[in-house]
């Protein structure tokens, strides 16, 4: 089952890669980008999962164990298909 | 507007990150991870964009001109709200 993991720096955390992907974008002229912040996307299959639920929370074990870090991280997992 | 940015690597792109990951998982027990492939997750504020096909279209010529490589990687944008 196919999910999709995206993590995020916690509100308040420092995100000094989005802020200079912030400047870059300012510099060529997109004024309108504010707020910009930079996190993780990771996306893999779950071939043992029973359901889809079952798939989530597996994903979910994976991001509290390894994948985030949840002193300042936090993530949202999505399962894409159900095949 | 929020705009959501999803940039993956092209299939067919080693993910020497993605594998690192997936190797990791294994070790602590997870063997149904397969396929790990890791990817950039980027969310802005497109503060003068007049409507979410105008935020869109902003999001996707920033990905052409900085955020993404189009040699590599393809990219997903996700308008989250249109307040």
């Amino acid at each position: 089952m196919k999910v999709r993991v995206l993590i995020t720096l916690k509100n308040g955390v420092l995100d000094p890669q989005g802020k200079a992907i912030e400047g870059a974008l300012h510099g060529m002229g997109f004024d309108g980008a504010s707020g910009v912040r930079q996190g993780k996307l990771i996306e893999l299959d779950v071939t043992d999962a029973s359901s889809a639920a079952d798939a989530e929370e597996k994903a979910r074990a994976m991001c509290d164990k390894l994948l985030a870090n949840p002193v300042m991280e936090s993530y949202t997992v999505e399962v894409l298909d159900a095949a």
